[in-house]
């Protein structure tokens, strides 16, 4: 195969790169020797790059210096620049070695987002340049995080961010695999931080890893995996500096879910209110969640259970307490909330494993452990997917590694 | 008048404000307190702003440590980001102030260039986008030195840089005024650091400003001032940071100059090579600067004399005279050089003004000054509207400051 003519049935792979992997110039070079070394084994690319870590933050600090709130459109003018900045760079360090490649904007690729600067959403992405440039062997290297709304301006997307924008073009050129290279060697059971027997998963099914994710595994953000998995596209989760297959997220016939716990996440500064005189009747409710939006505040597990008298509660953010129960104290006129008990210092220990939580013999298992390490759950929300308990937060390391351990997730 | 609803026939002004006025957020703010204060003062404006000073420095320093010449294609693409960044504070700092404001990229405004990426010229302005802005009482905040070419592709302009994006867009516009604002208070008689009465001009021609420009007075490039005169912008230089009306630049009549020496500039690090024996006829001329050229080397002041020889010298950067000589030695079995004589530290002196060289008064009270302090002319040519003295550069201050003095620019 002559080289810059490579044939259109070679592997598609759409590889983004976070913002550790390009931090340096040198990290830079490191991922531009990868990628040629891909390149002459006869593999396609197209690159998607985040700024240099800590560049963005850099860009914040100098807007916030003006305004505490600056204009969502000049504030995306300004970090856009941040990709624009890393893409050059590995452009340049692509052709040092003879590649041949391009750095190209969101704009330039033609990542059309609708207008919610700041937080946009891709509507299309345009191919046609991006294959002329692959029929040329000419390596795109796109700057993530970045599109263009129908008037030209710059925008950012919202949450997931870079992923998103490599999840979107490799929907759009149909890529074999959308691989996201970042500072792990891919998913783990549990965080190896907290549980040293942490095994890396070869796979995980796409509910497993949306789970994950939302539950705490910081490596995707669940937007971006459930943009994948509603675009088809295979997602691949691999480290940026070792070698290895890493983590593949995968489609699983929904008939034949694994019926096993495949990971846990924990999640810590969490806090819980609870109203067990609250008058009965979805109006309440109702009022009671619409004003805590209005403010801000997200409830994140919801449970409501009915022995003698109906009893409602929910977790969120620590931070984020004070200000639920002013807005609480704000419509207790209105609404005969009755008692309010707030609960700070939680964390949110979540197992997720497809279809699994209907099982009583899992429940028995999470109940029996929790005795012996002497912890009581005072939450617990399921779904068909996972599990989640809400303990105090100095017990959630003994916890993981207690469930990590009971259901034998420590090995491979 | 109601904001936001100027007539379209309030004074519609270009500023063009480069890196120091902008390099850092106090001195943004500054400028956008100034822009404020014209706005209610019923001003229509186009701002042009530079990166921030030490920006784009930094930037190249960048792509340096990957390549010593790295693609001009991916390097424009790298330093245009210092533009949009200025460009997106100041919108910030501007509404901050209660005004709408909007930063534009080069190829957002459509400024549209050729394809010679690092030294584009630029070949129209579409001004629909921007007119549109000014009717709706927009202030356009448009990054310099950057444009777009026919593939959108970002391409940076060549010298002269965001003075030109200045200009352009004033022609275009056919604003009443491109406004330099620097860090000097307009355009002087002579460096005030050499002479310290020289005196802020009130105006100087076009011509006059292109040979000071071309000649040594940093504030403007000679291309801008070119480019200005090319498209009728009247152009003005003035301080960011004082008040004052700084110095027009203005068009006069070609048969009413002003016969009056208007401004001294002086440029050091010159050197001079001389060739007494070249054998006569133009082919030899011919050959010996394009291989200069081709070398990279520019010739400035050429002059040739004939008493019982022929005799030609150039001026050239003290820093090329090496590669000069290499060139020449080169040639040497094509063309018969004969002596090569070669001087180093050297300096150019220039007095300029319209129409005046070709009075005898003016060269004889050059030649008393000259000898008034014991220096020679090694070199001297001259034009209708300047002459230059290629002196010894130790002598370059005292011959500054006594001709200053001699044709009486130290008055008002």
């Amino acid at each position: 195969m002559v080289e810059g003519q490579q044939q259109s049935t070679s592997p598609l792979l759409v590889k983004k790169f976070g913002g550790t992997s390009v931090g340096s110039i040198e990290r830079i070079e490191v991922i531009a020797e990868q990628v040629a070394k891909s390149f002459h084994q006869g593999e396609r690319q197209v690159l998607v790059l985040s700024a240099m870590a800590g560049h963005t933050n850099h860009l914040f600090g100098l807007a916030n210096q003006i305004e505490r709130v600056p204009d969502a459109r000049e504030l995306d003018m300004l970090v856009s620049t941040g990709e624009q900045i890393s893409v050059a760079l590995m452009a340049m360090a692509l052709q040092k070695r003879g590649l041949k490649a391009r750095s190209l904007t969101g704009d330039q690729v033609q990542i059309h987002t609708n207008n919610q600067f700041g937080r946009a959403s891709i509507e299309r992405v345009d191919t046609d340049y991006l294959q002329m440039l692959l029929q040329q062997g000419i390596i795109p290297v796109v700057a993530g995080f970045q599109g263009r709304n129908t008037q030209g301006e710059v925008t950012t997307l919202g949450r997931g961010g870079s992923d998103t924008t490599a999840v979107a073009i490799a929907a759009a050129l149909s890529a074999q695999e959308c691989q996201i290279f970042t500072d792990v060697a891919g998913i783990y059971t549990t965080d190896p931080n907290i549980e040293p027997s942490a095994q890396k998963l070869a796979a995980i099914s796409f509910d497993e890893m949306f789970e994950m994710a939302r539950l705490g595994a910081k490596v995707l953000h669940p937007d971006s995996v459930s943009y994948a998995e509603r675009f088809k596209v295979r997602l691949r989760v691999l480290s940026s500096f070792e070698k290895g297959s890493g983590t593949l997220v995968q489609f699983t016939s929904a008939k034949q879910p694994l019926e096993k716990v495949v990971g846990i996440a924990g999640v810590a500064e969490q806090a819980m209110i609870s109203l067990p005189d609250l008058e009965s009747g979805s109006e309440s409710y109702q009022k009671i969640f619409q004003l805590l939006a209005a403010h801000g505040v997200e409830a994140d597990l919801v449970s409501k259970t009915l022995s003698d008298k109906e009893t409602i509660c929910f977790t969120l953010n620590d931070s984020e307490l004070d200000l639920a129960l002013a807005t609480l104290d704000s419509i207790s006129q209105v609404v005969k909330l009755g008692a309010v008990h707030s609960h700070r210092k939680l964390a949110k220990l979540s197992l997720v494993g497809d279809g699994v939580f209907a099982k009583s013999d899992i429940l028995a298992k999470v109940f029996e452990t929790l005795t012996l390490i002497q912890t009581d759950a005072k939450m617990i929300t399921t779904s068909d997917i996972k599990l989640s308990l809400v303990i105090d937060q100095s017990a959630l390391h003994t916890a993981v590694r207690a469930l990590h351990h009971a259901f034998e997730l420590n090995k491979a």
